[in-house]
């Protein structure tokens, strides 16, 4: 964890924990500071498992071979080692990755296919196996620790531990979800990643907790950007312990089934909203809403174009209302759009409609909306009934000082 | 032009005058300035024009009009407006336009449809119709200047003027290329563009101008970044006189149209760097050379996502030979890449060879080169023939003061 906290930053919920699910951490010592780096999470058997991972061609081994154990759809424990990314490592990376199954598999008396392990932090380094063996040892035996330990061992240039929650009623029973996340912009001061681990006590089929996941994911976790640079390493599991004691759900006829998926949903979200909290040098946390696209993905893809802007980025740290810097990143995304229907808003006040300048516009409530912490771009194409919503930082001094100045 | 000049600018140089070709400035007090902001350049009768404009679809009612202009192929003049970019200005932006052909069509005897116009400033302001009709009227009286003076005036948030000439000989006879271009990020403080314009007294087909443009246009003004932003009006025309007396070049098939089109290719990747080299807080000019790719189109993609990854730009800023990043960059292009074949180099020493660091990498030379002001980056992918070279400048502390702190 870094020293200086994100303004954005949120104190950590009170997380419950999951029946079925056992986190420890330890100290393997992949970089020479005094912080517990390796998180074990142990998983009852019958846990079902689902994932999304990073679309970057360049991805780690843990990316690899975690997108194909996903497919048998069934885990029993988590490793997760931060301060070494494994990326870019080759056969010796990917050679460290078997090593940690086996032996977790070895323990637990299970196949090595379900043990997953995620890596973050610096990239080109195999993971040092005689590191990562001696500080799994040492996990296997810990004694149990709480969400927040946890938050805080996955972490690396983090300003603060991340954690949601949700609950849901399904076939009588309360079921909930605890889930914690690591991530700050996508590298920091080296490559950094995003690594996000959902649990529940729901029972769920995996491919139905595939299909839910992926799609909260596409709302979520793929419509935040810090600074449009994809890390090698990103991931998100989702791990369902069926302890909760109800029928388990296997597609949305099942009862419940649109509860938990809406509790799910809201907790990608709420992870999703606390990395772009902790930004690199974010001063201001932006939603922008784009109405009126011909289709939701086209909508989203102007979004994108609009959240990664610098020069919009930069326009709201400097708590300046330029919908103009707004036109163009519209413009610029390739999407249908008709300047002269275009419409372009801050916290709720239309600046331009239509193509033009509203002649009545009154800048005094946006320049007051831009000075608070929590600033809302709205833009309406006018074309067809396409919306999204995504959300990114602003771009400061901050970011600059975090990746440029610390070889100085 | 702004009091701090760039640390990467270039002296204006002796740029020759083209035969056919008379600029003049003038003052439209489009801002509360002591400058001209209203250039006007006389073209002769018989001139042949061709252009390339920008993809932004919000584009300004200059580039909408321009587009269909440069169909017929016929110029007699050019006005530039700087300090107002008449965008994203409705039907009362594209009066003005049509008034300003009007009045200098009138005085030239010409088709108003024969007269350029760009526009470059704060956006979101219908062009002053009074004030453009007043600055065109003492700009088509006004004594000629030289190219030095129009560069200045069309100049908006530029740190320097920018020039560039070529010469080759066609049909025996000497043509000459004078051209002058205003650009430094994609907006500061508003909406800033990319505006330039290339004068030649070679004979040339319209037709055949506008192919060989877009094709020099593809390898270097679409091949230059500055922030990933594309502006609403970027315009590049090239106005061809045909005084200088040999056979008019009509396709590749005439005597010397090798030499020209490679004369119009120096003189457009001249002035593409020239506007990198003002990019906004550059200290840096950064030149990455694609290798291996499948093809090259592909190559510059992927060329383009690593001159547009904020994380890249930090890190030359930084001076670090971060190449991690790159692997990042290169990864999250979309496209094919094969990260155990890839190799990444600084200044023409590998750090990383086939998805791997290289044991005997010596970082100290890189370093050095990194010290410098002209980078150098390789990536070669091992896949294929595939190469691009893409230049862009670094991310700086400049750039965030320049495009947040203004308003503070």
């Amino acid at each position: 964890m870094s020293d200086a906290i994100s303004p954005l930053a949120s104190p950590f919920p009170a997380l419950p924990p999951i029946a079925g699910v056992t986190p420890r951490v330890a100290r393997a010592h992949y970089k020479s500071w005094d912080r517990c780096d390796l998180t074990y999470v142990e998983l009852a058997e019958g846990t079902a498992v689902a994932g999304v991972f990073t679309r970057n061609v360049c991805c780690s081994s843990e990316v690899e071979i975690g997108r194909e154990q996903v497919k048998a759809g069934v885990a029993r424990a988590l490793i997760v080692n931060a301060g070494n990314a494994n990326a870019f490592t080759g056969y010796r990376g990917r050679e460290a990755v078997e090593a940690i199954m086996a032996q977790v598999g070895a323990h637990l008396g299970c196949a090595p296919a379900q043990v997953f392990v995620s890596s973050t932090g610096v990239i080109g380094v195999p993971l040092p196996r005689d590191k990562a063996q001696a500080g799994v040892a040492a996990a296997l035996t810990a004694p149990a620790c709480g969400w927040e330990d946890a938050a805080r061992t996955i972490g690396t240039t983090d300003t603060f531990p991340k954690g949601a929650t949700a609950t849901a009623i399904v076939g009588g029973r309360k079921v909930t979800l605890s889930a914690i996340i690591k991530g700050s912009g996508m590298i920091a001061p080296d490559m950094a990643t995003m690594l996000g681990y959902i649990f529940t006590d729901a029972a769920v089929a995996p491919a139905f907790l595939q299909q839910m996941l992926s799609a909260a994911g596409a709302e979520t976790f793929n419509c935040i950007t810090v600074d449009s640079d994809t890390s090698t390493s990103d991931t998100v599991l989702a791990f369902a312990t069926c302890k909760a004691g109800h029928t388990r759900l296997d597609s949305f006829d099942s009862p419940g089934a649109d509860a938990f998926a809406a509790a799910l949903h809201d907790v990608c979200r709420q992870l999703a909203h606390l990395v772009v909290r902790d930004g690199e040098g974010a001063q201001k946390f932006i939603a922008i809403t784009v109405t009126g696209a011909v289709s939701d993905a086209s909508a989203r893809i102007i979004g994108l174009a609009i959240a990664n802007s610098p020069l919009v980025k930069t326009a709201i740290a400097g708590e300046d209302a330029n919908w103009g810097r707004v036109v163009m990143a519209v413009g610029k995304a390739g999407q249908p759009a008709d300047r002269d229907r275009l419409s372009i808003g801050f916290g709720g006040i239309w600046a331009a409609r239509d193509g033009q300048p509203l002649p009545d516009y009154d800048e005094a409530p946006v320049t007051a909306h831009l000075k608070g912490s929590d600033i809302a771009i709205a833009v309406d194409l006018g074309l067809g009934d396409g919306r999204a919503t995504v959300w990114t930082c602003d771009l400061t001094h901050g970011y600059i000082a975090i990746n440029a100045d610390y070889r100085s």
